[in-house]
């Protein structure tokens, strides 16, 4: 035995934790009773606490020591270093704060629930000051271990490598681009004849085999993951077995269909981890922002494409026996590529979600930082709506209040939304240049081409390279903002009406 | 903190994991996609391990030394004794023994699925061997402990305080019965007009409506449980999680409407523990065959019967849309209650079941004393059915060879089923005697006297009395043969034409 066959081995028995608890989970969200909350709260808390336990042993510490001078091959010796990154953040912080941040974060969650219906910000705030403080805290005594101030460190657990500055850079070319762009795209649809109705209901089962049957085209693996249902849409279960889920509304399909296209983004990525490394730490997904542009890019870049909705229109008519000129493929490209003005993040089309995103990245900065009062938020929120996207939102249930990111004490997350977005636009032009028939095999509902490109260049290297070098070796240069810009000005700029026009 | 309060807490942290490891072992047997296997063995594997240690913690011993001199009321006395129980005989087995005992298990259900279908006993026989060795090792260090022969001691793992001196003595009684009893229930059945069939098919979605249906009108919590689909009907889940499953055949809906009342039965039980001590050793069902005797008393006792019978059939033909006689309560219940010398136990009538468990019963006690050679057991089998069922297997597939439980290594598990099947007649006996609108009340789909006696007399009592105690209590006698050959006279017997005819 060698010392990083101990630490491998190790990190086998917390992966088989870690998937005991992701089915958990899952059926938490799906299937449980709600009579059972309780007793699976119960459940779920002890094989939490053992898995941290697992991840924190000291005998890792000595095993990392011990393997520097071993014989390793790049995925140990990267296995080694993704190891040796969890484990000095997840031993850094002492167990009584992990603790105080998780009681904090579930009763400010039961609180934001009642405060989110009431719009009642006030009610909120004392709990969330109690989040906030515990947040700082935890990223003050990462970001000392990491070299790094607290609001990377917290950035840097769910995108590890990320940084504000590069973050700000990023977002404030594209907050200089997005207003004016989408006062042009508002103006240029509101030209356009308007989109005729989809004529429902659309029946559950229907919508449902419609969802699978498109998971298939895709390229889902049934063998290893399942279709369900829950209230709120997520991609998750445990290694080679991968659950996505959805929800139906009987008066639109669209948008269920559109989620699961979406999630099945997020399974192709859990799928096509590499099977030598799938329980290794080594094999996991690289980042929050590859993740989301796994899922951005089956959604946005590859099905919301007007060769993709050519192949789906008829197969969606014959799903629920429609008729009339709404199931032309060319309404329902219009009507998957519509823009809005809106107050509500998930709600939001691909023009106007980056606005939501640098907005809250925006302000949680500053308020992680001390720069700005948690009571100031309101009033903040409002502002930046306004600048970035030209609305107010009648009330905090409409503005800071929507989310459940900040309560649940998910702080540094937010900007890995739009990075993805930006990250899906630049792999899928790369991918289509790599391959000229990703294109026109999406067209006849061919997506072995296209998941080709990724298995090899993004699913398949899992947490081998770094964020940045992975996306260098994939598109020839590290993230910018200019892919995704060009990306937007072809499907919603001038260039859009002459392409539907043609 | 007592030492009481400690030991309790430890076996709330133990009932954690158990209950996640319930649901994931359902999720295995529902959900989970094939491709999944090999992963989920390795959490439940993990888990199990987990389990194990929590349960032969050597803390254990200390406290429950230490709570001998604590003033504890009659649960937690119960609790204490329940405890030293199972601790006794977890600890007295060496690790590696449960570990290949386990390991041998697996290799022989394997071994086993392949011979049964090539009815090939020859190809079992070394894998049996093993388990067989491994089981009466087992046996030999626990009944070293507890002052029992090896047998004794795998049987008080299911039924704790069952002596096989006491089972010998019912099961004679029975085998003296049935012979005669079965030839002449044979005659009267023949001699009574054929039951004309009922017209399929039977679509599922129908099916699992009326399951549905009547698991409601029974009186299952769905707040606390659900029903689903499996190969092999269970009733497993969790603490205030109880999941119930069937499996539906579109030709017949019969088999599939009274396994789920079966099952139900076995819920009721399950769901009616004191939440009190849900978690608790004490809280937990008394044995397998009080276990046992909930499910049947709900399916042969009560759904069986001709009063629900009458309150079901219109129920049934609403539910497939039926017409004709043979939706006729009085042909249902010749349908349930036919009575036919078959090989296979699990295809078994209420009348026929027990001998199939007493040539079980009889071949592993021999086989575990040594009185028996395994290689024996075909010619062995195949006499026991000849003199207790009057049939001969024309072969191994369908003789030795067609239950999973001693390749499997559930050794001591098989006279529980008849001694459920004795105790939920003297219950449901017992029941009737002290509440005469039970019956009245099945008749009109009220099952709440029924439930409501149940709760008191069996489910709530879980673990605190031991299994004599409980059904003296209950029945005003410890068990006896009489009241189930009594309840197989009136329904089977010459009686059953009276009353038929009444």
């Amino acid at each position: 035995m060698t010392a990083y066959s101990d630490l491998a081995a190790h990190f086998d028995r917390a992966a088989a934790l870690a998937n005991g608890i992701g089915i958990l989970q899952w059926d938490s969200d799906t299937m449980m009773p709600k009579g059972a909350a309780s007793t699976r709260a119960e459940s779920l808390a002890l094989l939490r606490v053992l898995h941290h336990n697992m991840a924190t042993d000291p005998r890792i510490g000595d095993w990392i020591a011990a393997s520097e001078s071993e014989d390793l091959g790049p995925w140990e010796r990267a296995n080694v270093r993704e190891i040796t990154r969890s484990f000095t953040v997840d031993t850094a912080v002492p167990a009584d704060l992990v603790e105080a941040s998780s009681r904090a974060s579930s009763r400010c969650e039961m609180a934001w629930r009642k405060a989110r219906a009431d719009a009642d910000f006030p009610a909120l705030l004392p709990y969330l000051e109690e989040v906030l403080r515990l947040q700082r805290e935890i990223g003050r005594v990462k970001g000392e271990k990491l070299g790094l101030s607290p609001y990377d460190a917290l950035l840097n657990g769910y995108e590890p490598g990320g940084r504000s500055a590069r973050i700000d850079a990023l977002f404030d070319d594209l907050a200089q681009f997005l207003p004016g762009f989408t006062e042009e795209v508002l103006e240029i649809q509101a030209r356009r004849p308007a989109t005729p109705p989809l004529e429902g209901p659309f029946a559950v089962e229907a919508q449902r085999a419609l969802g699978l049957e498109m998971m298939k085209v895709v390229g889902f693996d049934f063998e290893r993951g399942r279709l369900d249902v829950s209230t709120h849409p997520f991609c998750g279960g445990a290694d080679n077995d991968v659950r996505i889920t959805t929800r139906y509304d009987e008066s639109d399909f669209s948008r269920a269909l559109m989620g699961v296209l979406h999630e099945t983004g997020h399974a192709l990525y859990e799928q096509g981890r590499p099977q030598d490394y799938i329980h290794q730490p080594v094999g996991q997904a690289r980042s929050m922002s590859i993740h989301e542009s796994q899922s951005l890019l089956m959604e946005m870049q590859a099905c919301r494409s007007r060769e993709f909705l050519t192949f789906a229109a008829p197969r969606m008519r014959a799903a629920f026996n429609g008729s009339g000129p709404a199931w032309e493929a060319d309404a329902l490209w219009r009507l998957y590529t519509e823009v809005e003005r809106g107050f509500i993040r998930v709600d939001a089309d691909e023009v106007t979600y980056p606005a939501h995103v640098i907005l809250r990245y925006r302000l949680e900065k500053a308020l992680i930082g001390g720069e700005m009062k948690l009571a100031d938020l309101p009033g903040a929120w409002a502002d930046g709506m306004k600048s970035l996207l030209g609305v107010t939102p009648p009330d905090d249930r409409l503005g800071c209040l929507q989310d459940i990111h900040w309560p649940g004490g998910g702080w540094g997350y937010f900007p890995t939304y739009t990075l993805g977005a930006m990250t899906a636009a630049q792999l899928f032009d790369a991918a289509c240049r790599a391959d000229p028939g990703i294109l026109p095999g999406i067209a006849k509902g061919d997506f072995a081409p296209l998941l080709a490109w990724l298995r090899v260049n993004v699913h398949g290297q899992a947490s081998l390279l770094e964020t940045d070098e992975l996306l260098t070796r994939a598109t020839g240069r590290p993230l910018d903002a200019s892919v995704f810009k060009a990306h937007l000005r072809r499907r919603y700029g001038g260039e859009m009406e002459h392409s539907a026009a043609a």
